[in-house]
């Protein structure tokens, strides 16, 4: 039994804890995964976090992290997996250099959050050319990549023959940005055959039923800069990426969507309610959207405000972009920038959406800002307290009495004084 | 003739500069101008830039410097009004420490754009408590301000009697956050009377009209928690801050406003449609808003996100906030990555807005990205070229065939190479 599929016939261990995480009522979280809008990843490893992610449920990071086959360092991705693990919901590692199989080892033995994979990145890289892979081989990773005890998987299934042919219609820009997209668009235009992802779903649903691991539907055609977003194409890979969904929940597997890419403000919310439309209001998982793209070597906080505004629309899962999206791999301390960027749209997801915990969170630090209570703001910020401390030090600013932001003519101060003779 | 009277009857330089630079008809920037809803500050010492604010007009930025009692160094402030100068569109003097007329006429040197200040902080510092300030002495610095060449005053008239009253009536969590709405309430709690900024607010006109000065009406109940956001006190301060519009317009005299704070995602549009309402559409100067009050060390991207939203339901004008906010005075590098986040949030407003200079430097930067064509990314970032450079070099990442995120595979390149068969 699949965990949705105990979620329709009654309170499994994960479902209570799940609910006492999210301090929900566990026949709430029962029905919500029953239904597919809220999944609980689960893998063969046994010990992970349980991190429920989509509707009910606070607002979920993910890290995305590994190698590139010009940046391979087994000591900097177990690195990164242990600062993801310590400030993040969730990682991927979407390792495309080295030995592939020991770096994925490596992270799932130093972490306890659930670990993502893009098993088509291992299937290619063995072959070397994409035209070249084999329905048989990519199955096997999948399975492989479940055995090994990770938590969820990215296919890109969704991007069909039909939405690839109106590919030259439309005046796209960038055509596909998609890493794991262009590699499927290569081996169906080269062996010119239907994408495997999508005609053999079932048997892709088989291995992650028997494993019981949790389906990400890759959004191929996501748009990779401002002016391609909410464009047709888009648009109907999203109606495949729902057709698939259906098929998961069927089968009793648990399914979670992607989401773009570069949206402007004005058009993230279109996109959200359709992409919810579209699945049935599945998990939504989305990277950024950034809101320009001129953000570069800033897109931590690009995507901060695209994540943040597509959170308050309905994103459950926010994966992040650190600063060096669109320059090269991240560094561990690029790693920490991009959680932290995203954390802080979560909780102003959370806030929004009237989130209890958040709430009393966010109160507590305006109590303890009001009265200049340092030490107790920084344990209260959304992370880093360790280099906050070390800020108070440096600069020695912060006294009990007012910061050096205002020195004497600290608001804060002078209504204590003052306001007591209103 | 101010701007604001010289709009009503004809296209003066400034207008016809305006429009050059905004891609706008003289016609209409006369239009906007003459009905209060986009100004443009002016001052006494004659060179600085244009910087049309309000409706029609692109987003702009403002950086805040100055010194603190505790915190006092001339070279610094220079230091931070370069990088202003180079990265923002306005700055403001915030300066409480030290010598203040040397401060603003080294910061007036040294720029070329539009200059602030808060005039109360002079006129307080001199005399140590608020309560002994006299009013001649406040209009005297505004004076002084206005002759020395600085473009727009704030000034936190709209904190009435009236309003401070209610103060004791509502739980707020922080009564008053604002250093200049704080120094005021004092000296009306002690002195027992109405607040001069308010009570001769006729006087700040004629001073104002003489020199053309901008004013700001700053919002000194502006929330400074999210719990406090979008309460009673807030919105009756707009309703005061709106009537003194109207006093200025009638006055000839260009003004913008205020607006705040902590504001969580879902109060922001609600707060920003009544302060545009409730002030006849005049240009709004936000701070902020930070959509969560846990950012500490971090608040230029709490800020980044909620500025985003403000402006895409009609905020104006953005004050940058920068990570040392909460805790101290920023040193010149949080300038530069305070006006940074702001910059790509107000990038991201015009792109909503359909601003079409911002949509094509968007379509540029794509085709650079698609094209793998580094040199040209940089060059259209929104800023700091120079260190984008340095990290290109550093990680030596970009070539020209494609970078180390993705390595061989390349989306754009495994595109670019299958997608001709297509």
């Amino acid at each position: 039994m699949t965990i949705l599929e105990d979620a329709k016939t009654g309170l499994s261990k994960e479902i209570k804890k799940a609910a006492d995480k999210e301090d929900l009522r566990p026949e709430k979280v029962s029905k919500l995964i029953s239904k597919g809008k809220l999944v609980i990843p689960h893998n063969n490893r046994g010990n992970s976090d349980i991190v429920p992610v989509g509707q009910g449920a606070s607002t979920k990071v993910n890290a995305n992290i590994g190698s590139s086959p010009e940046n391979v360092s087994l000591e900097k991705e177990i690195r990164k997996a242990r600062i993801a693990d310590e400030y993040s919901d969730t990682l991927m590692d979407l390792s495309t250099g080295g030995n592939l199989d020991s770096i994925r080892e490596n992270i799932l033995n130093n972490v306890n959050i659930p670990v993502g994979t893009v098993p088509i990145y291992q299937a290619v890289k063995e072959i070397e050319r994409p035209e070249y892979m084999k329905k048989e081989d990519i199955f096997k990773v999948i399975e492989k990549h479940a055995r090994d005890g990770v938590d969820f998987v990215t296919l890109h299934s969704a991007i069909t023959m039909n939405v690839l042919e109106n590919l030259n219609e439309e005046d796209r820009v960038m055509d596909i940005v998609s890493r794991g997209g262009a590699i499927m668009a290569a081996w169906m235009i080269r062996n010119n055959k239907e994408n495997p992802l999508y005609s053999e779903f079932d048997k892709i649903l088989e291995i992650a039923h028997e494993y019981d691991l949790t389906i990400s539907i890759g959004d191929s055609l996501r748009s990779g800069c401002i002016r391609d977003a909410n464009d047709r194409l888009m648009i109907q890979e999203y109606l495949e990426i729902g057709r698939l969904v259906q098929k998961s929940r069927k089968k009793g597997v648990q399914t979670i969507v992607e989401g773009p890419g570069h949206i402007p403000i004005d058009k993230i919310r279109t996109n959200i309610k359709l992409i919810k439309e579209a699945t049935d209001e599945a998990p939504l998982y989305v990277l950024g959207p950034l809101v320009s793209d001129r953000g570069v070597g800033y897109d931590h906080i690009t995507s901060a405000i695209g994540s943040a505004i597509a959170g308050y629309h309905g994103a459950d899962f926010l994966c992040y972009v650190t600063p060096k999206e669109h320059l090269s791999i991240p560094a561990p301390e690029d790693v920490k920038k991009g959680i932290i960027a995203s954390k802080i749209s979560a909780d102003a997801i959370d806030l929004a959406n009237r989130n209890e915990n958040s709430k009393e969170k966010n109160q507590k630090m305006a109590k303890a800002r009001n009265n200049l209570n340092w030490e107790k703001q920084f344990d209260l910020a959304i992370l880093d307290q360790e280099e906050l401390g070390k800020k108070l030090e440096e600069d020695k600013v912060c006294k009990s009495e007012y910061c050096s932001m205002c020195g004497n003519f600290c608001s804060l101060k002078l209504t204590e004084e003052y306001l007591e003779d209103l």
